[in-house]
């Protein structure tokens, strides 16, 4: 970054610029395996107009731009860039309005979704996309994210219907609408849904926001091994049983998470959560169903979550696998898988995937939101260990192999980042001139998020 | 169009190239009020590798290019061009390939929506987005369209999840896939749904379908007036009812419809047609709360259609409003509105085009898919009675303005055209110059159904 830029940051931003080296280290990457990459600074935007002029500035000088979001990324999809900036969104977490009666809000792109549902208490409406972390808005509709309740609620695409985004040349455009559809023009709110911060920085969500279901009710059901347990989970998609909640722990990462959450009654046996949201006898007539599902595939007794504290708990130890697993060894890295197949094809992939984990010896638990068809091994590994690195490479690239051949996709919800780059290029070679195409002709110096999702050249 | 291409063209489709006047008579335009444009031929490929070859020669030779569903767009979406071609899709009709289990199929682009349906038939699964027409589904991805059921099911949006594209220079890629979701790289599908053919032909389409519902049920009920009606429709959305269906018809509208449709025991009052999916206990519950919603509201007893037959003559009677209208005279011209607001603000748009219609004197009924917030007013016009065009396109610009301040979008589902450009400049003037580039960087040389949805120079 030339000094003139620099002199030019500091006197808009302040304070809220800093080329300090452990400022620019907390923010050199997400969660990911990455080695850390410092920008040369960080920035901290207020509003879309400053938003607007960082960019403007970068984009005259050709300088780097990474947008960041809370940092919780799995794929390296923020990692920082040493002959750039990152900017980080975390001072742009305001509730900017709330209409309960049209069931929308929008949002600041850095209000995180546990904040958002906290602010929306008093309004009988909720925010129905989890992602195990408490992301930002904004960088989960960056990555397409999803969660548990994608099953009944759908994804970030499904939820969002405008947005606002600065674009690399700094001109702010809003996208979208408050409607539910429209057919004005070109879909640019899902061009930028998923394209992790390399076509311009979302500023501002609208989202859609769903009613809080008169009756909830979670269960826990075990079952003698993996395969029926997501026969049954197929089953129920297949039978179209309307269910909030699906998910599947295997064995493993549910030794681990009893520990880690200290749950208690609470077996390891391969494992399905189950939620319903609806009316109290519609769940009722639901949850008749799926019993009997699960019992036809030799899976026990319902065990319920019966109070809202056990409801929550048993959801956040769902939610904090990924720190369960991580939590096994000192200085350990994790990595988690995220391929997504057709609903048909689910048992094959998941039960090829079990076996190939024992073949190479890892450890790596599993769990999967399998009412969509995705799911995750959690692999620990030690960064040293090079041999075992090779192993979960092989692995990686054959489960990769094995999603494709099944007809499904490289990741269900993670982004593509530095780490899937190669696979994007297994799945969609030919999609990938088109996106070259439209990422030149919006951000022509390629300041935006370079080398992230494909390399440009 | 030279000749040296036509004679390319001839040799390659023989009997499926015509430049026949009737032939172009009959692709010149959809359904819309624009006079015909003959283009200089038609050409019917049957194959993704024939539009390839079309596409590749037109681009070589910089001729545009028409695509050509099944002729129903009502903006002049599909209206011709004298210096191109028209490419009719209607050979390529074939379902490819059905996946019950998945809830999944992948049809050509000129399978229509009642043609798919009739295949689909013993599987169990429908496809459920049902505009007016029996369009081709590559057409109603090209608009963005949907239909009655939206409120449950959603748009073409919500359904599709792949397609193959032939792009300008003849290039064929296929995009999505037929996972339930996949963050892998920018979402390209949605790109392409709603782009009205200006950025390449769809030729195949990967749909999503729905379980059939064990229990569906239909009801009519009337109100002593129209806001009433409408009050409880967007009541029964906020209230989080669900519901499959909700129309309204005001009172004009009936009326012409009871003599079309040959309603039989049908009051020609404004009304709400209802219809519930779902198994029989929780569309009993779904009705007690609506019955009581719209009793609040003033509205009569709930009228049911009982047998499949009943409902399939309600439904149809809907259906063909715009057929009924365009009954009325001879030689007359129907064009209808589109806006589409949130449902908060949706009594009082309604409330102020009623006003409207009756402050001008239009022959102008109103239908409204209500649990979208999207309404039709359907106008009856003599294409020689100049003053009354003149009334017509201030009542159209005053209702876009009306619904624009209502935070609403100019169209729900018909889409841009050559009808509603000078709208989409109002409506998203800042996101124009994006799509532009976009356009630019897939079609150099703008030959993809130039000067529809906007002008590029
Ligand atoms: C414990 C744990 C569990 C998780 N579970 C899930 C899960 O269930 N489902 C799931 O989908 N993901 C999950 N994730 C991954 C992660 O939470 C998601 O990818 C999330 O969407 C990232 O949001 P973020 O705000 O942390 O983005 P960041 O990590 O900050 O950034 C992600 C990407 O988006 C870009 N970006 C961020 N903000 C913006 C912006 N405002 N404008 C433009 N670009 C921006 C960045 O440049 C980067 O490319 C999990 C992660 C962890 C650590
Ligand atoms: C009686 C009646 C009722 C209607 N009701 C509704 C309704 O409820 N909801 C609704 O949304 N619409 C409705 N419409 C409008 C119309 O049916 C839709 O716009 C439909 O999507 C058009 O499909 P089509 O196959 O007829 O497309 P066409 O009219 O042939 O073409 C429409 C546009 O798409 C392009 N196109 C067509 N096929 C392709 C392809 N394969 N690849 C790329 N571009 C292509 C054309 O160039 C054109 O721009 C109605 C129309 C009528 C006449």
């Amino acid at each position: 970054m030339n000094e003139l830029v620099q002199t030019e940051l500091k006197k808009i931003f302040n304070g809220r610029f800093s080329t300090s080296e452990s400022t620019r280290a907390n923010y050199a990457r997400g969660e990911d395996t990455y080695e850390p990459v410092l920008s040369q600074a960080v920035v901290f935007p207020e509003t879309n107009e400053e938003v607007s002029k960082i960019l403007k500035l970068c984009n005259e000088n050709k300088i780097p731009v990474v947008p960041f979001g809370t940092g919780t990324s799995l794929e390296g999809n923020a990692v920082g860039n040493s002959n750039g900036i990152t900017i980080s969104l975390e001072k742009m977490n305001k509730v900017l309005s709330v209409n309960a009666e049209d069931f929308d809000c929008r949002v600041q792109a850095n209000v995180t979704r546990k904040q958002l549902n906290e602010y929306l208490r008093e309004d009988g409406v909720f925010f129905p996309i989890d992602p195990g972390a408490d992301a930002a808005i904004g960088g989960m509709a960056s990555t397409s994210a999803s969660g548990t309740m994608a099953v009944k609620y759908g994804t970030m695409r499904t939820v969002i219907s405008g947005l606002t985004v600065v674009l690399a040349n700094g001109e702010i455009i809003k996208t979208g609408s408050r409607t539910k559809k429209s057919s004005a023009g070109y879909n640019l709110t899902n061009l930028f849904i998923g394209s992790e911060g390399t076509l311009g920085i979302i500023t501002e969500v609208q989202v859609r926001l769903s009613p809080i279901p008169e009756s909830i009710m979670s269960a826990v059901c075990y079952f003698p091994d993996l395969d029926s347990a997501v026969q049954t989970a197929q089953e129920v998609i297949q039978y179209g049983i309307p269910i909030a909640r699906i998910e599947m722990l295997n064995k493993d990462q549910m030794e681990i998470s009893i520990k880690y959450s200290k749950l208690e009654n609470i077996k390891a046996s391969p494992t399905l959560f189950f939620e319903f949201h609806g009316s109290e006898s519609s769940n009722k007539e639901a949850i008749k169903l799926v019993e009997e599902l699960s019992k036809n595939n030799g899976g026990g007794d319902f065990k319920w979550a019966v109070s809202l504290e056990e409801r929550n708990k048993l959801w956040q130890a769902r939610h904090d696998v990924y720190w369960s697993v991580k939590a096994l060894g000192n200085n350990m890295k994790v990595y988690s898988t995220d391929v997504c197949v057709p609903i048909s094809n689910l048992v094959e992939c998941i039960s090829w995937a079990e076996k190939e984990v024992k073949k190479h010896d890892l450890i790596a638990p599993m769990v999967g939101h399998v009412g969509d068809g995705n799911f995750h091994s959690i692999i620990l590994f030690d960064p040293n260990d090079k041999e075992k690195q090779k192993k979960i490479r092989k692995y990686s690239d054959d489960l990769i192999s094995k999603a494709l051949e099944l007809e499904g996709t490289i990741t269900g919800e993670h982004g593509i980042g530095l780490q899937k780059k190669h696979y994007l290029l297994k799945e969609h070679p030919d999609n990938i001139p088109v996106m070259k195409s439209i990422k030149r002709s919006l951000d022509e110096n390629n300041i935006m998020n370079p080398g992230k999702v494909f390399d440009l050249n």
